[in-house]
C-alpha cells in the first residue's frame, strides 16, 4: 500500500473542502491508502525534539500533499507553525525522498497564491523531497466542459473561493480539479514505490 | 514635467493593447510626459558598452514601468534580453532611485503571472530602484461594476487575454485596470519628484 | 518628523542584532524618528477588529521596514501570524502609501532568503505601500574593506549567522550593512514625505 | 539504460564548468547514459512547429537538467529563449513525467539565484515533470570538509564564481556538489524508470 497524507490548514472551511476531494482522489486509486491531517491537531515537538500525537503518520508516508489558505500572500502562519515544527525531522532529513506536492485557496482569480505554491516547494525541497506538479492542462486549452485547472495552475492546486460558505465555493471544477490532483500524486507515488531498489 | 517611459514587449499585441492603457493613464495625469517603448526596438550595447537607439529615454526617465507577456511562466526572452542589455547601465546604477512598476498578461487566469511580477520586481531592485504596487483594491471586495483589478493583484497590474485579437481580449475591466495603473504610477513619480532635496 | 518603525520577529538574537544596526542607521538621519517593535509584543485583533497594544504606532509610521529570521525557507509563523494580525488594516487599506522595506538573516549564505524578502514584498504590495530596495553596491564589485552586502542581495537585506551568540555573528559587514540600509529608508522616506501635495 | 540531458546555457565558461561536474556525475552512475547539451545549439521551431538538430534527444531523455547563469536575477535570455522554443512541446505535453533539476551560477554568494531556480521549477511544472531536490544537508551543518552544497540550497544547486577564469572559479567544493547533484538527480532517474507499470 502506498501511504500519502493530505497536511492541510483551512480558516473557514473551504480548503478543507478541497482537501476532501484531493484525499477522494487519492483514496480512489487501488492500492492507495489516504488519510487527511488537519495540521492544527499536531502538537509542539518536546523540549527533547520528541514528536507525539499523528506526527508518526507524516514520518510513516510515502507521500506528503500539503494544503494551506493563501493569507495575506503567503501560507497561513497556522501552517508556517506546523513547516517549523517539523525542522526536527528536517534536521535529520527524514522525509528524504518522500513525494510531496501542494495546493492552495484564495478568494482573488490569481491573487498571491504562486506566492504560497513556491512556499510550499521550497519547503518540500528543503525536505530533500521529490515534487509532483499538476499534470492537468488548463481548461482554457481543453475546453473539456469539467473546467479542470480552471485557473492555469502548473506548480500546485489553485483553486478560488467567493463569499460563502464552503459547500456552495469553490466551484464544481475546482473541485474536479482536486479529485483529479489527488490521483495524479497516488499515482506518481505508487511508481516512485514500485521503483525503490 | 515628469517624465515615464513604458517599456514593454508584446508578441501578438495583447500586452501592447495593455500597454497603451497603461500609457493613457499615465499621460492624462497633468505635467506627465509619457511615453511608450518597445524594447525590441533597442539595439544592443556597443562593445564599448555604449547605448545608442532610443535608450537615452530610458536614462532620461524619471519613471520605467515594464510590461512583458507571461511566456513559459516568466518574462518572454525578447524581454529578458532588453533586461541584460542595461546591465552596463546596472553597473554604473544610472537607474538608481527611478520609480518602477510592472504589467503582464497571459492567457490562463492565474498561470504564473506572480512569477513574471517577481523577475521583473528583482530587476528593479538590482537597479536600486523604488517599486510601486497596484494600489487598487480587486473588484472581488468592491463590486464596483468597472471590474478593476480582475485578477487580485498586488506586485503590479496582471490583465489576462482569451483566444482572440488585441481589440477584443483583455476585458474592458483589464484596459480600464492599466489606466488606473498607469495613473498611480504617474502620482507617486511626481510625489517622488517634488520630494527631491 | 518622518516616524519609522523596525517591525521585526527574532528567535535567537541575531535578526534582532540587525534590527537594532537598522534602527541605528535609520535614527541617524536627521529629521528622523525610528522605532523597533518586537511583532511578538502586538496582541492579536479583537473581535471588533480594534487593534490595542503598540499597533498605533505602525499606523501612524510613515515607514515599515520589516525584518524576520529565515526558517524553513519563508518568515517565521511569528512574523507570519503578524502579518495575518494586519489583515483588518488591509481590508482598509490603512497602510497605502507608505514606505516598506524588509531584511533577513539566516543560517546559510544564501539558503531560502529570497524566498523571504519575495513573502515580505508581496506582503507590502498587498498593503499598496512603495517599496524600497537595498540600493548598495555588493563587497565584491566594490572591494570597499567594509564588506557591504557580503551576499549580494538587492530586494533587502540580506545577513548570515554562523553557530555563535548574537554578539559575535552575524559578522561586522552584515551590521553595517543593516546601518546604511536603514539610512538609505530613512532618506527615501524623508523625500517620500516632502513630495507629499 | 536512464537517459540524461544536461541542457545548459554559459555565457563565460562558469556555469559550463558546473555542467561538466554534473553531466561527470550522473554519467558515472551505471546504467545511466549522460548527455550535455548546450541550448544555444538548439535551432527555432520550424514554422510547422517540427524541431531539428538536437531537439530529438531532449525528447528522448527520461531526465533534463536545466543550467544556466543568472543574470540580472533570471536565468539569461538565450535560456528563455530555448524555454519558449519549447512551447509546441508544452502544447502537446511531450516532456509529461519526466524527471527534473535545475542548477545556476552568478557572482554573489547568493544574489538572486533563487529566482533562477524559481524559474526553472515553474516551467518544469508548466512541462508537468517531477522536480528532483538538491538532498545535500549544507556544509555549515555537515563540516564534512568537502563544502558541498556551500551557499545553502535546496531547490536546486547554487554555484558562485569569482572574478577570474572557469577553471579556477568556481571554488572545488562547488564542483564536487555538482558531481553529487548529477548523480543525486541520476538515481532519481533510474527509481523513477524502474518504477513505471
Amino acid at each position: 500500500m502506498a501511504k500519502i497524507v493530505i497536511a492541510y490548514h483551512s480558516g473557514f472551511g473551504h480548503t478543507k473542502a478541497i482537501a476532501e476531494r484531493v484525499h477522494a482522489g487519492a483514496a480512489g486509486v487501488n492500492g492507495v491508502d489516504a488519510t487527511l491531517l488537519n495540521v492544527e491537531e499536531l502538537p509542539a515537538p518536546g523540549a527533547d525534539r520528541s514528536l507525539g500525537g499523528r506526527w508518526g503518520e507524516l514520518n510513516a508516508a510515502d507521500a506528503i500533499i500539503f494544503g494551506t489558505p493563501t493569507y495575506m500572500g503567503d501560507v497561513s502562519w497556522v501552517f508556517k507553525r506546523f513547516m517549523e515544527y517539523s525542522s526536527g525531522i528536517w534536521f535529520g532529513q527524514g522525509w528524504k525522498d518522500k513525494i510531496a506536492a501542494g495546493f492552495t485557496n484564495s478568494g482573488g482569480l490569481s491573487g498571491d497564491k504562486l506566492q504560497t505554491l513556491h512556499t510550499l516547494m521550497v519547503f518540500a525541497n528543503q525536505h530533500s523531497m521529490i515534487w509532483v506538479s499538476t499534470g492537468v492542462t488548463p481548461s482554457i486549452y481543453t475546453g473539456d466542459g469539467k473546467d479542470l485547472n480552471r485557473l492555469s495552475s502548473y506548480s500546485g492546486l489553485m483553486t478560488q473561493a467567493d463569499q460563502g460558505p464552503p459547500d456552495k465555493t469553490p466551484p464544481q471544477g475546482d473541485r474536479l480539479s482536486g479529485e483529479a490532483f489527488g490521483a495524479r500524486v497516488a499515482q506518481a507515488t505508487q511508481r516512485w514505490l514500485a521503483g525503490k531498489a
